[in-house]
């Protein structure tokens, strides 16, 4: 499938890399690929600069975000979620019209002090923002809740443990739960919440999922929702 | 141990009867105690009133907040979330000195529709609130993750699943998972998240436990945070 990823950050280069190893024509996109390619600096993770990963992957094609856009039929959100409208305002609303976007991202909100907050948050949610600036595209929220190295390989966390999918669109879920699966997700910890203002109840797991990577000294964790039999 | 439990709701209820089991001196605190044994109606879930519930249980005292308040050495928050801050306000500060509150309660806040949102939210929470409004009373927040049948029966649902706990002050922590062992919770399942800020974290779980009771058709699940060895 032509697929874009909008996001040059850690995240976006995760998910790239194994929707490609997985067969898939994959465009990154990002605001401007001359200035993206001249960053030297680490991310503010420690992760080394874009241009670094990016020379061993050129079968991976780069573009801005309208030419990621216009090259996908199905993208997905990798963004600094606070930029994520910015970033599909300029693929184009015409680009995005009647295409499935997998929205990934948080809106971690770092202008409140650490640990971050979230903006939108409670009455509203990044998921229902892009849903609603763009009611034609197709916005299906998952996989926000866990560290990327998990999304694209739940088996670095033993056992059962879930991911989480709201959206409006049943056909769009249908289609992400398939790339679920081919993340290797078992379809019966897939947990489909609803709409996509359920979005609300993914992304405000942030908070805690924050507070448990510190308090656990790692972030290879995951939810399991447990029930009575 | 002398313990109130402010709130007569089905929450109040099943922690009061619990306690009570384990042979403390329960008093159950109300704003109005005529009022509350007068009241003939079910409450919003269908539960029985209160009064009905009190005629079976002379064994456990009834006051109002003050009166629980001066009784207890550590007190239950069971009130609707929305309620607390008053509640205590009645309660008195002097009563409520130096002691424990263990804060179950949820700022749920139905005057945006449903599902409810939450106020205070994302750079606050009701344990800080509490907290800072009765810098003297030591506020530990734990068990507003699940439901209260769960809360003093973890069993319920098989297998591990975790209850949090977020506080300032170590040895009110360390009494409250006293507490928790003695309703059979395993320590190994209780996590402390740490101070009373990351309460932000576990009253932001509330939207998406109510999505997933929607969803599993049972309020009786946990979250079980599972991690790589």
């Amino acid at each position: 499938m032509k697929i874009a990823v909008l996001g040059t950050g850690i995240v976006g280069q995760t998910i790239a890399l194994k929707l490609k190893s997985l067969g898939h024509d994959v465009m990154i996109g990002t605001r401007d690929v001359a200035k993206t390619l001249a960053r030297t600096d680490k991310d503010g993770y420690g992760n080394p600069p874009f241009s670094e990963w990016y020379k061993q992957r050129s079968d991976i094609q780069l573009g801005n975000y309208k030419e990621a856009a216009t090259h996908a039929e199905l993208l997905f959100n990798c963004t600094a979620g606070t930029g994520a409208v910015a970033a599909l305002w300029q693929a184009g609303e015409a680009n995005l019209k009647g295409k499935i976007l997998v929205d990934i991202a948080n809106p971690l909100d770092f202008s409140q002090g650490m640990p971050p907050s979230l903006n939108p948050v409670n009455t509203d949610s990044l998921g229902e923002t892009i849903q609603r600036t763009f009611p034609e595209l197709k916005v299906v929220k998952t996989l926000n809740t866990m560290n990327c190295y998990l999304m694209v390989n739940p088996s670095l966390v033993p056992g059962d443990h879930n991911v989480f999918i709201s959206g409006n669109d049943a056909d769009a879920k249908t289609k992400a739960i398939q790339i679920l699966k081919s993340f290797d997700w078992k379809e019966n910890n897939v947990i489909d919440l609803g709409d996509i203002s359920t979005a609300r109840g993914t992304e405000q797991l942030l908070p805690i999922w924050i507070r448990l990577w510190g308090k656990l000294q790692t972030a290879m964790f995951n939810f399991h929702i447990v029930q009575a039999k």
